[in-house]
């Protein structure tokens, strides 16, 4: 019954990463992807739960605020159910996850493949009696005071295309060029820090390397010019500590206009393609 | 050895309600108050657990980023320990209470009496999909939507000297008669916003009552003049609903300048000493 035409779907997500292990789906492990596919199968009925692809599968205990999802789910279900599925969706669904909005994605979309860049940001106290309370699930305690100036220029010389390796967990025949289109650091409290860190694509761990590499700037143990030299050297540095997962939070995916979605997936296929890529 | 020279010092405490059954000490509970004293005990090594009195004893759920106490430690053990205090107590309490500052108190500091003023916040959604997930512990979602115009509007009609009896828990022969200062309702997101309640000082349950009066402004259920209605009659009105504890939080308490807070603290006692209040 679920053979005849599909429709797919574009899902705005957000979650609290703290209790999943990571969003992609482990036998007897609770991920986002899991929770949510678990929930769309319920909701809509279907003999086969639905897969859902994401723009980017965040490790065990990263948040998401603007996480984006496809699914394809056949298209007599969607016209009889779409304009109740949200709010069925928010009563099935744990409170630790939502979807704030769905709909009909557009001809050529690619959760996945189509992104103009994704956004993180990274969240960091150096409060001395400790971490707002309220806060402390999404916010990075740092017992050594942060010099932002500091860190502001060290994060800029980082800025642009460069291979990434050194502050990548390297996987087999996978390219670690990506380019850097943001990092910097705002203040939001009197102790509060937010680095925005934007790229077109990440590797693995590269926002939690690049935000420890920038942290020991901040604190005074390394210099300004550290960070640069580590991207330089091109090898992973086991100087480079990762920073804790709890800190990190996807903000936001942005896609191009809808008539470019179909061609930028397809460019981003060719990349990611290419040999010793 | 703790019976020589006292000196009072002002603590600065945010915490998570969620897991506390509320501010004041109770026989097998866990509760801030409790909670601080025993960390408090422990670090300065007293013989006897001090007494923390503070400005706003919140509720089961109820949470502080402002909530102000105060505590006699003796004079000796503040010089050996006082610069170390800080640091030695965000070790020692769980991760959901914080001291952020400590200091010795001005002369005539009472955390009760001398407040001006108390500020609250209370949060609440009207997202369809639900809270996002990293604010749910601080956020009521409110599954109808809301019109911040006609709660503004219906908000304005309450701010002044009143009775409130209407919108508090009647305690034997206390006064109900408040000066509401400030009451407005900002948006901070495309779903979200915050309700600002400022008074000299609270009657038990007053802000959550005027939440829930004005949630049923705001979703249409009531006019904007039903509030002062309630108001004016001064009596209990069951039709009033007491929102959830989890969207309030204590936001500031703030004390005059030093040299006030003594005539300060002498005027509020003398006011909650009335025949009848």
């Amino acid at each position: 019954m679920n053979d005849g035409p599909q429709v797919r779907l574009r899902l705005d997500i957000s979650y609290d990463g703290t209790d999943f292990s990571g969003w992609a789906s482990q036998p007897g492990l609770r991920t986002v992807q899991g929770t949510l596919q678990e929930a769309l199968g319920r909701v809509l009925r279907l003999a086969r739960e639905p897969q859902v692809t994401c723009a980017g599968r965040t490790d065990a205990g990263v948040h998401a605020r603007g996480q984006v999802g496809e699914v394809d789910v056949p298209a007599e279900v969607w016209a009889a159910e779409g304009d109740r599925l949200l709010r069925r969706l928010a009563g099935v669904l744990p409170p630790d996850v939502r979807v704030a909005r769905v709909g009909a994605a557009p001809e050529g979309f690619s959760a996945r493949f189509s992104p103009l860049y994704r956004r993180y940001v990274y969240r960091v106290s150096d409060a001395p009696g400790g971490v707002d309370p309220l806060r402390r699930r999404d916010v990075l305690w740092h017992r050594r005071p942060l010099d932002r100036e500091r860190m502001n220029e060290a994060a800029a010389g980082l800025v642009g295309e460069h291979d990434f390796a050194a502050f990548c967990r390297k996987r087999e025949g996978a390219t670690t060029i990506r380019e850097l289109l943001r990092f910097d650091w705002a203040a939001v409290s009197e102790h509060g820090y937010e680095a925005t860190v934007q790229a077109d694509a990440f590797c693995h761990n590269m926002v939690r390397a690049l935000v420890g590499a920038l942290l020991a700037v901040g604190d005074g143990r390394r210099g300004t010019e550290w960070p640069g030299r580590v991207l330089d050297a091109g090898v992973r540095d086991s100087a480079v500590h990762v920073v804790a997962p709890h800190g990190l939070c996807l903000e936001e995916v942005r896609y191009p206009p809808d008539d470019e979605l179909a061609r930028r997936a397809a460019a981003t296929r060719r990349v990611r393609a290419l040999p010793g890529a």
